[in-house]
């Protein structure tokens, strides 16, 4: 039996590199050989068994890679095509999926629905910090990775771009919007940029890292506020001439941000979440305005599947964004307990690594 | 100075009939001789001071009246003529107006945005439990009343038609969504009937009164459940094999209500929230999926403006629906104390009362 | 090789009932024996020579039937199982798919759409006028039939329910909406009953036969109007006090009933159409505002899948909508060539013919 | 009686500049003295008698200048303060208004709905090309003009900005989405301008005179297209590699673009119409797949009221568009019969011309 590396959750505070049996495909799937990878904030919560998965499972969910084998009903493929998958499965196949929400795909179920149900990677199967790796459903989700694109420039692609985009599309904007993002992580600060692409006139990020402010204003920000220096809530208030924000993201999953992203809201306003919460979220009375403020609160899981990941690769092939500056570190697989050491702790100014196997 | 018989908010615990002048009208304006007006629930919230008003404020907010003098700017109306305004009464002018969100109307404040700023009747200007009303920006919101139909057919339009409709209408049910409405009081039942007619194809009537659970079937819902002998979110898990409904309005304002329409949504479900809550609301992390439910959470406060009003009329007259079963009990104004007696107490079965000047 | 019974297109004129083979799968595929199927206009067209075909081809696009044999990938289903599939018979995989267009099919195509792609069964693969049909990517396309629902019941459900209520659907059609739809035969007919059903207040529906707008009025129309004896433009200008319809429904495929679409239509108004046109249309310029009336036209192409065709069924199954008037004609499949007859030359009231193989 | 000048259409083929009374105002409306306008293609339409308005009219519908009186009913305003006004100026209270198509408004009719309607400058009421402006329904339709932004910066606000916009806004354009568009006039290099900022990834500009193509450039095409060179249509399909693109703005208002648009639509898509058209329009059967393509046609006047001005004006403000290349003569209001002159015979390479009074 042929074996690959992999890095494996063992037990909280444990993942590891083991050699696992390279993975088998039935008639539907792919094998891809890894080619980048990298590691999500999620995998961290994996980590620190915050987010329950199997002992042994092969974590994350980012692939980019080759196409190493076909399953036998597979067609319009060829083996050795760059492509990428979403972190998100769907099988495409689900009444979730023909109801145009895959990432609540429930493929498999008696009604067809299953909350989460197309997050497979790293959660219900082996994930891709690999060095192969099964994608199910494969029609459905390989999307070719076109020419003059790096590997690192679709790395975000899979995960990062595809939330963060979907806190701006989702909410609905429109030229002119004013939108405030909370938290410039990677989500956070792709959810800026979404923000501006889609039309927002005045998009403002709120972080507490200068760092991350200082690439927020790269990637898109007109405003940035440094919340450890000041309440992001006044300012956005004071910004705004005390109308508020059309629409508010968060990015972070706290009660502190989803709080703020309400609290900024004009009527009728929209708050987008991207966030995974930890803990109940408490809705204040005042600024939900005891329910009659027209306010609409929508959360969003990443969207997947090859036409998504096709739309971001074109994208980042217009140049309408530069997601550079977001690798901040690389690793290569057999480093990967390192990196995981690094970003874990957000040490060194890291915003995203890349994982070569 | 003319004076006018009118319901007078005076301290908590106290709404009481007073002689007042008749309203003066400025040039945008019209007053209304009221014909028929009933008692909200707000008004409820009112009279017990957990909603504060001005002293001396005149309350009431879902008039049907006949137009007795315009102002001098107003075109396109006759004295004589038979009209409804909706409890809110927007500008049109606003920038709130302009993006089709009137209910938060701020005409007046800089950046024409106020939450709830639509609500004028019985709230920031004189109410119609009176002889007369002056109706602001009459043009915007005066809406004739076809002949044919009765005062009582139409005093459901300004508020609870208009309202619990807006919980189907903002929900965007379509045709084959399974919906639960929870809580069927006057606001609920409105909102099972406009899920119906929105196309859901099983309406799930919620409470705990069997008399409105009996109103609820005649009024559109499919099934009915008694909350005070089953609990109504394992009912509607095993109603839906599993799979949880696509919309939940909640129509009373509590966080058990609330709560439970979260539990019951499928993943990527509606919330559509109606009632009027007095304290924190708690997301609980599981029925909210950590955030990554691709869920939305919608609130409405009633649409006014006189194309709304003149639409639902359109909905009576066509027969689609039977308001009559909602007005069970008949007061004059001057018997209005007993009225509010008899409504906050919820006595007698009632659901909606006509009071006559 | 085992045989079977199947109505194959030889050449214009001519469709006659043939011994081919029974259909061999492949891995996503199912053989379903059909039960009960019928004929559509469209097939109609096919006879004629006027919408082109291979020779040799099975027609006809809507079975019911009962799981014959499954592919070898095919989960979630079993032999036995009374199901329908859709007339249009989306892969799920494809680009269009992922966007929600599943009628446009791209599967196999460079880029992921094909015009009309979706629609396959007796166009561009065997049909169901058979006894037994091949159904393509099974998962994604068969919807079992809930007990308690006959054949007949469902037998609208692959196209003419589907394509009707797409007509009103996609129309965006809101409570209190005004809504015309010309011709009332079997799509016209559902495309009514699929506005009442969307909160249409005011059902127009126009034809030149008595027989179908006495079904229309049943089927849901508040108001119909004979073409043969009025001129319906006028008759719906006047109707609607020269305000024109919301949404008006084209129905036929004819330059005159889109044309009088587009003259009802109130600015700002929608033409949703769901005829399939044999020639060029014209937009003339005064109904189209020389290109300034903020118009929308739309056209829809029988939305498919297993999902669709579930909420269908509960449609169906809800009595919502009672399909049962339109069957007025059964005939066996060995006499299909005199069913042919009598629907082609539309004699003897014929609206929907039900065949049982 | 105070006088002022006024470029006044007398007859087909002569606007001239006339002394005429400075308009009188009602409670509602607002007397501008205009510091800048310009001319429109549609005032040329005007001037050669295609488009048929009273004689001694005064034309121009593209207002900026100062508040130099304000009707009795009029609030929320001061003299002296800078503003604008829409192409379109609603009246914010008709049923039209109310369902966010204030263009069509019908204030006054019996139904509240006008084709057109909202258009009244230099229509059916006095225009801009003067010294002075009744502005009707003032508190509709008056938006200040940011500090730091000059007269020339938010000129195109009133129409050409608006209407291009609206071709992108209106047609739902996504983040990923290909978009062409045909002709490079000033609406047409706005709407090229609105589809990028609404997120477009590959925006194609079709013209026919290099200079257009070149600013086509600059305001955010990434293709242009000579159609004096090449066939626009087949050049569109071969750029996107034979699928057509999600979104087809025409923006000249002939048969041929119109038909351009169309051919280049993938299936599924969508041809957004800003153009006046001056004939019927062909829709060719191919091209429009019979009806079954799943296309939307939709139109678009300029939307207009002083919010959606404050938002064009906010996305001057914010560097997202530069209007300068756009204004390439300017001349004052005396000099006004050579502005038409230049402007109508498209000479020097003129796109739009500044008017100081």
């Amino acid at each position: 039996m042929a074996m690959m590396k992999a890095a494996v959750f063992v037990e909280p505070g444990r993942i590891v590199l083991e050699d696992k049996p390279i993975p088998e495909i039935g008639p539907l799937d792919a094998l891809i050989k890894v080619t980048t990878t990298t590691i999500c904030g999620t995998d961290v919560h994996i980590l620190k068994g915050e987010y329950p998965v199997a002992r042994g499972l092969t974590v994350g969910h980012e692939p980019v890679g080759v196409i190493h084998r076909l399953g036998s009903a597979v067609q319009g493929y060829r083996e050795g095509q760059r492509v990428i998958a979403g972190a998100i499965t769907p099988s495409g196949w689900s009444n979730a999926c023909q109801c145009g929400c895959g990432s609540q795909d429930g493929a498999g179920t008696a009604h067809g629905w299953k909350p989460l149900g197309g997050w497979k990677f790293g959660n219900t199967i082996d994930g891709c910090q690999a060095e192969y790796l099964r994608v199910p459903d494969a029609m459905n989700n390989l999307a070719p990775v076109p020419d003059g694109l790096s590997d690192e420039q679709v790395l975000m692609c899979p995960d990062i771009l595809s939330t963060g985009f979907a806190g701006a599309e989702r909410a609905g904007i429109r030229i002119g919007d004013t939108v405030a993002v909370f938290a410039q992580g990677p989500i956070g600060l792709c959810a800026s940029a979404g923000a501006r692409l889609s039309g927002a006139t005045t998009v403002i990020g709120v972080d507490r890292l200068p760092g991350r402010l200082e690439i927020a204003r790269r990637m898109g920000a007109d405003y940035v506020i440094d919340a450890s220096r000041c309440d992001p809530v006044e300012e956005i208030v004071r910004l705004t001439g005390g109308r508020g924000v059309d629409v508010a993201i968060e990015a972070l999953g706290t009660q502190a941000t989803f709080e703020a992203a309400l609290r900024v809201l004009r009527p009728g306003g929209t708050l987008s979440s991207l966030g995974v919460y930890s803990s109940d979220l408490v809705l204040p009375l005042g600024p939900f305005a005891a329910g009659l403020g027209d306010h609409q609160i929508l959360t969003s899981l990443c969207p997947g599947g090859k036409e998504r990941m096709r739309r971001l690769m074109d994208v980042v092939a217009s140049g309408r964004i530069d997601l550079g500056p977001m690798v901040t570190h690389r690793f290569r697989l057999d480093e990967i307990e390192q990196a995981y050491e690094l970003f874990a702790n957000q040490r060194d100014g890291v915003l995203k690594v890349a994982i070569t196997p």
